[in-house]
């Protein structure tokens, strides 16, 4: 197929579930003409509290699929599966592909310059300690406190953002940010933008949280152009949702996440 | 085969977790000879938010490698899979088949002689409305109290038994409970009777709370014995542990759930 051609395809966004949506949101306001496939893996979330072994082959039957539907760049808008399958991934399908971590690189870098530096994630992000191997050679492992939060995504699946139950868990894991008076936190889980107010009440106003989706959707566009791979064409590109699970659940909590309806959304098993 | 041979086959018990372990430890109590194959669904779980379609098929998919083995009888020792699942896997399997809803029924009848019930269950168990079916004609739907908690097994996986955040879930979900003056609650998901000791404080003490593990085992014992399948050699049954996740995590949650050690631990992908 020619560049020209290409350049009409979707973008293909993969997330364990729908909390990736943060990312299609970004990508949707940054590169409005887009196309995008869209795929959340209900049926087998969460994935942060899941084996490598499996988080890998979760990964690969997920953007297999995807990558069928014939897309131009696959984003993992999953920072689990971005922490640990991105090299297996990189060796089977030969597209661009773009995952959570590198996005927020040099961001990270330049706060690490005046302080230390918290990282929020599932139990698996963490042990994959993706983010103190980027940035190592650069500063001390020493200087990033990297923190699991593993009650937060049911916390958000649930609805229980302003909660007791919410506040209790945000003091119990965010502790230590607070204590060593860290001023830069990442929130490197999709779900962990839908805790920003809360996170920021407790952490207060001097700390500054980063929601990595508009580095992603940044860093998505500068792909894009160096590939000469961007979308020109005016009209607005249009969205496929597919799911693992549940339609309806999907369509319900997707909503929430990214804040406008979602008009379908069609089953798929996988492997296919 | 003679039923004189089959007696000598294991029980296979499958839950999506090591929840399903407290079920097997009550029955290495009750019927100490009988041999074990355990199986536990660690790369998909929970059940409990998911889609009585992905439930089904997950639960089906598990039964058959148990069924495999060579089983005598299946225990489905998982309160979401037996309140969505056990029509479709009786269908298909021809086997004795025992889930965690019937065993229960008997003493729940007795206590709604003289009280309202609250049942405690994931958001299928509760949606599929399974108890109030099971009892309809008995007593009014409106006796029985089931309530969704959804935060309580991750809480238990990440062993937060005595935090503030379990007691902040507790006071959440169990609060309609203390201002009925419910005095008989069912912890109707293998999960929950961790948490027994922190929801008994919060109850009071004249509050019965009922852990389905037990009934499960007698009933086991029963359908056994009136199937002349039950193992009389005087030795120690043997068990296998199989997991779909990483065999190491499920040992250490294992270990937790069953008060005892695990030797070993072997992975199976499903479906096989």
């Amino acid at each position: 197929m020619e560049i020209s051609d290409r350049s009409s395809l979707a973008i293909g966004i993969f997330d364990s579930g729908a909390g990736g949506l943060t990312v299609l949101k970004a990508i949707k306001q940054l590169l409005p003409s887009e196309k995008i496939v869209y795929l959340g893996d209900g049926a087998r979330l969460p994935y942060g509290n899941k084996s490598p072994e499996t988080i890998i082959r979760y990964t690969l039957e997920s953007s297999r699929f995807l990558s069928e539907k014939g897309i131009k760049l696959l984003i993992v808008a999953c920072h689990t599966a971005s922490s640990i399958a991105l090299d297996a991934l990189a060796e089977e399908i030969s597209l661009p592909i773009l995952g959570m971590v590198t996005p927020c690189l040099p961001d990270l870098l330049a706060s690490l310059k005046n302080d230390k530096i918290a990282i929020l994630g599932t139990q698996a992000t963490v042990s994959s300690r993706i983010y103190q191997n980027a940035l190592e050679g650069e500063h001390p492992a020493s200087s990033i406190l990297t923190i699991a939060c593993p009650l937060f995504v049911p916390l958000v699946e649930e609805g229980l953002i302003e909660s007791p139950m919410t506040t209790e868990s945000i003091k119990h894991y965010l502790q230590p940010v607070k204590e060593q008076n860290i001023t830069t936190v990442l929130l490197a889980c999709t779900h962990y933008p839908l805790l920003q107010n809360v996170i920021q009440d407790y952490l207060g106003e001097q700390c500054r949280l980063i929601d990595p989706a508009f580095s992603c959707a940044k860093t998505a566009k500068t792909i894009l152009e160096s590939n000469n791979l961007l979308n020109h064409k005016p009209q607005k590109g249009s969205t496929t949702f597919y799911t693992t699970d549940d339609p309806e659940k999907f369509k319900r909590l997707g909503e929430k996440f990214l804040g406008s309806s979602i008009v379908s959304v069609e089953k798929v098993q996988l492997p296919v």
